[in-house]
């Protein structure tokens, strides 16, 4: 086994609290779960290779085309057949961020330039210096993470679609992450969904994963208004690829409006709670907008509240990062209030933050 | 949508009756499907990247060692995976076999020949002559499928532990798709599962979606003694590639005994009924020992059928087949009496066979 670096991992260590994987913490709404156990009767043939009713569903919800979306095995896994159906000699990532699109990327030998995210400036995205690592660079394609992973800072549309007319008219192919988006206070503020008609460039991703808590069902699903992108990772992947389980969960939780703005609401609210009991620690905290916190300390913690059977996200195998920088998943008051606790216990017993 | 050329599209037509799709017709087992529903409660965190319950399971099942067992998301998935991770200049399939090879290996740009099985042979595997073929084309990689889809003809292991020696001295890899072995009669008189150890050169891929119905659910594994080709495949793919949903599923999979013993009862008995009934009705039909037929007649049977909302798999699409071979799933004795039925009515209204 591959080492694992991501959040997440209760599986290997005995975990009580899980801070390191960005999941909804209200857990999965109830009419999800009863769309797979219904789903369960329906399991035993292929699914639908077309994921037509889910497309049609998505289509729906967004105002978007059937056949401008894709659904996929997880936003992980529309990461890899967008890398192997584009197959980019060059591509640009901002760093820190999501660290498949590079392991994506290797996949098809592509050379990757980091655009660094500098602590100097608050971890912030520099629209000027980006567009100039682009220019020297000339990548055939770019990832950018909107709310950023790990940071949680989000860049407004306008920004976006400045992004998206600088590639279309240099032929860079942009991918934009928006998989947290549902999170932001607004999510309509920061994403480029509703202009993808004119920039047929970019394709905008996003999962069910984190907002309805099912990463364990992975559901993931992307636009593109150039369907021909869409055909070409269709045939770099497995027919089959969603299951039926997953199409059906996905339906379910198109429908729980309520349950999206119960966590908006709680997620700002806790978001904000955890932030100034981590400041209040003593530890610098950055303005995450999204449903994480990312954070510097001392090197130790991870290890520290581990022993207290809390896991949270070390930061260390970032690029640009080391072992002092954390990210937690906002949780309910509850769990966070406990996570502060063993915080403060911890540092009161003489140890640094 | 690319183009569906597979069996088990029963979402763009209605179809009453699937024969297109080789799935298990005593459905999935009551105990798989209360794994999944369970599951559901545990389906909220990322799955376990590792699969480490599900590769235990499997290990204990086939005594094989965990670390030379990999999973993913329905077999086909690791198709693609072994062609991205060995990336072979050249490769040596049968044909007709399982286009999901080819699929796989054009995303690497793989030079294919087709070593042809033919019908003057009765669709039987040669074994001299594909050794000529891969004298002469010096593959990196060879697909064997056993038993074939969608002749149903399976080799036994003496034949394909030939293969593997011949691979070895040759450094050609060689993937053995067992995905309809355990239908066979006497799966392990076919399986070259034993002797693993002999040959790091030789990847086994096997599946639950068939044997167990749960092709909506997505399970494949796959076994190589060689731990650093499962290593080299985990690294072109997301690491959630298994939902928790399928780990359970396959855990529960693997204690139906009495359910596996029973199918290999009921499709031996129906293979025989179905075939003694095409061929009374003048098909030419091979001798497949697998859970399908392969049958030849006119052309237009699958247009015929799906009138009466009866769907079978037209072999047109596969190279060196044309419009006039089929496949049809073996399922239970009430399903086959209709398809015959189907078909005399068919050909008592003065069409030919």
């Amino acid at each position: 086994m591959t080492e694992y670096g991501h959040g997440g991992d209760i599986y290997s260590q005995e975990v009580w609290l899980d801070f390191s994987a960005n999941i909804n913490p209200l857990g999965m709404p109830e009419g999800v779960k009863e769309a797979i156990r219904r789903g369960v009767e329906q399991a035993a043939p292929y699914p639908d290779a077309a994921c037509r009713r889910l497309r049609a569903a998505l289509g729906e919800f967004y105002r978007v085309e059937r056949d401008e979306i894709i659904c996929g095995n997880g936003a992980a896994d529309l990461i890899f057949q967008l890398a192997l159906a584009r197959r980019p000699g060059r591509a640009l990532v901002t760093a820190p961020s999501f660290s498949e699109y590079e392991q994506a990327l290797a996949v098809c030998g592509t050379q990757v330039r980091r655009c660094a995210l500098r602590e100097e400036r608050g971890f912030a995205f520099d629209l000027e210096e980006w567009m100039g690592e682009a220019e020297a660079w000339k990548p055939d394609l770019a990832f950018f993470c909107n709310p950023n992973n790990p940071t949680g800072l989000a860049e407004r549309r306008e920004t976006v679609e400045e992004m998206a007319r600088f590639c279309g008219e240099r032929g860079i192919f942009l991918v934009v992450d928006e998989c947290f988006g549902e999170f932001l206070d607004e999510p309509e503020s920061c994403s480029i969904l509703g202009e993808l008609g004119h920039f047929p460039g970019v394709f905008v991703l996003k999962a069910f994963t984190k907002l309805y808590a099912m990463a364990g069902v992975r559901l993931g699903y992307g636009f593109c208004s150039d369907s021909s992108v869409l055909e070409a990772m269709e045939a770099v992947r497995q027919p089959w690829s969603v299951s039926t389980l997953a199409q059906e969960a996905g339906i379910a939780a198109l429908k729980e409006t309520e349950y999206v703005e119960e966590t908006r609401h709680m997620i700002r609210r806790q978001r904000d709670f955890l932030k100034d009991g981590l400041r209040g620690l003593g530890f610098e905290v950055w303005d995450s907008q999204a449903n994480y916190l990312f954070f510097r300390g001392r090197e130790g913690w991870k290890e520290d509240l581990l022993r207290r059977k809390i896991l949270i996200r070390s930061c260390a195998n970032y690029p640009g990062l080391d072992g002092r920088y954390y990210r937690i998943c906002v949780r309910t008051g509850e769990d966070n209030e406990k996570l502060l606790r063993e915080l403060r216990n911890i540092a009161e017993k003489g140890r640094t933050v």
